[in-house]
């Protein structure tokens, strides 16, 4: 395995003339300059990933799913059963869960792909179409991949943001859905970061404090097992990440290298992020923060993007809920660009 | 005249068996108990606001921007001319200020009222139905408003919910429209607080060093010219309010006295809340917080009222856009609640 079977074109930015008109476009606005704060800022970027001033409203924004099992479950790191991935699966499948609410209120559609669930049939063909394996190996003594699967979930991923750039989406939602997956994420962010395991461990769906030191322990040792692969992102989610995690690196860097603008949701996803900056450097740039999470390691992980999470509610669901909560603001954003008045058109007086 | 007036009905509280149902059903939901984070009191909220569980969507929000204008502009206290305040009465009928365009993405419609607009005609007789003047004394040196005024507006504000209410709206969000106006805003949250001008006034739509110099010194004199009426609600409003600030606090409290729920915007309306808690005590809990802006004295006015801020976005434009950029939320909060499966219903495992 090379690192060159996951080379990604290099990320082009997004467009600049784009970004000037819109803030030109912006102080034309029949309001104070500024006074629409983050709004403004969204709205120019929109614009800029659109390539276009005004922005056009976004009608085919997508939520995808990514589904796996965490071996380091065995590990005693969740308040939950594993059982609970495959049977979450089935509840999107339904229609029933909270991102499947969230997103239709938000004006966005939901895919789910189970990548690493520890189930005997995926929940459909569709959802197990690009299925890497069942589960992943206990990162606190052992690899999560193998090195062909690891190549193949980040493949999996770009797969899918190019399918969906395809289909038309114009705005992508990445969400995660796996008992387990925080232990693999944290301990993602903490080689990526250089943090301490006891400064970044949270307490995920929601362990006790016993649970916080079995997970603190499980990422330590993880952490530990990384050291031969820190400058490598591929060997990174190999060695202590999983197939969603890769293959939402995959999808995110993809989703830049297309030029297609992204809310990223919370611990999760942030951390398959950091892996995705370092797969397509410059990829952060089409990326806007949805929330920040009560998770520790969410913070860092997004101050080391530079990103500011437009909606802080406690939220720490994962299943790109947050993001999906934060979309009708971008909505708003965009839609005040595009559709205000300016000074001229209403025949305002200015600032004196 | 007599604070008799005035007197409002008691308030009622929203409805505690609805809440207690709507903590069960979230616990229910399949997703760790308190992982939607603030959407869930929100929910919570709602319910017990409409006296039932789960909620039902909000399909009626009503936003209604009061607009006047203020002779304290007279001292020099904003960026903007006068004739601003008329030209965008304008701009809303017309469609195409910032509050039109966001009231939109969130689903609600705008009516806007001319208390108090400094112009020869209200732009059209409904939005001048219940005008009480034209313009308000200079509160740096003379009363903001006679007494009959004073009662004529907060009555005024009292018949525009009970219009909105017996119309069908489910949620009120008060806007305001006027230059000068958080001059006015700040002394009433400097007179209900006991703070200092210098630690609450901000930069309203943008003023220079100078201008906020002369914004304080203001602020200040009309402080000063208070003291003979710091217990009475009524008497805050003639002295050192305005017809807008005095009809939206006429509205807030008619809201909670007719039990509909309202987002607060900014910091006029905050400054308004505050008084309609002191005519209709116990209103507050019918009340959510938008947003917190930019304002040093909206802070402060919210944590009076001991409301946390939905989001937090750097946003200053007041006419009640924060609150329409925070409704979504509202929204969102309310379909979880509707639309989420349960753990029974789904067949999902529980924590272990």
């Amino acid at each position: 395995m090379t690192e060159f079977d996951t080379a990604f074109p290099p990320v082009t930015a997004p467009d600049a003339d784009a970004a000037a008109a819109a803030r030109v476009r912006q102080s034309r606005l029949t309001k104070p300059p500024g006074s629409l704060g983050r709004l403004e800022e969204l709205s120019i970027w929109a614009a800029s990933c659109q390539g276009v001033c005004p922005p056009r409203p976004l009608t085919r924004a997508r939520v995808v799913v990514f589904a796996a099992d965490h071996g380091v479950t065995a590990a005693g790191v969740s308040a939950f059963p594993s059982a609970v991935t495959a049977q979450m699966v089935a509840n999107f499948d339904a229609g029933g869960a909270a991102i499947n609410v969230l997103a239709e209120v938000a004006g966005a559609t939901v895919r789910v792909a189970d990548v690493a669930v520890d189930c005997d049939e995926p929940a459909s063909p569709s959802i197990g179409a690009h299925k890497v394996r069942r589960g992943s190996g206990n990162i606190a003594i052992e690899d999560a991949l193998g090195a062909e699967e690891a190549m193949a979930a980040v493949a999996a991923g770009r797969q899918i943001a190019d399918d969906e750039v395809d289909a038309g989406a114009d705005l992508l939602i990445a969400g995660d859905m796996g008992i387990g997956n925080t232990t693999a994420a944290t301990t993602l962010v903490a080689a990526l970061t250089g943090a301490e395991p006891v400064a970044v461990v949270g307490r995920g769906t929601g362990i006790d404090d016993q649970g916080w030191m079995r997970k603190a322990g499980a990422v330590r040792d993880a952490l530990y097992r990384t050291r031969s692969v820190t400058r490598q992102p591929l060997g990174l989610l190999r060695v202590c990440g999983g197939a969603d995690l890769a293959a939402m690196a995959g999808f995110l860097a993809q989703a830049a290298v297309r030029r297609t603008p992204v809310l990223l949701d919370g611990l999760v996803v942030t951390a398959a992020a950091l892996v995705a900056e370092e797969f397509a450097p410059g990829a952060r740039a089409w990326w806007q923060a949805g929330h920040r999470s009560t998770e520790p390691a969410h913070s860092l992980a997004l101050s080391h993007l530079g990103l500011e999470p437009i909606i802080d509610l406690g939220m720490r669901l994962g299943e790109g809920t947050g993001a999906a909560v934060a979309l009708p603001i971008v909505h708003a954003a965009i839609a005040t660009l595009a559709s205000m008045a300016t000074f001229d058109e209403a025949g305002i007086s200015e600032e004196t």
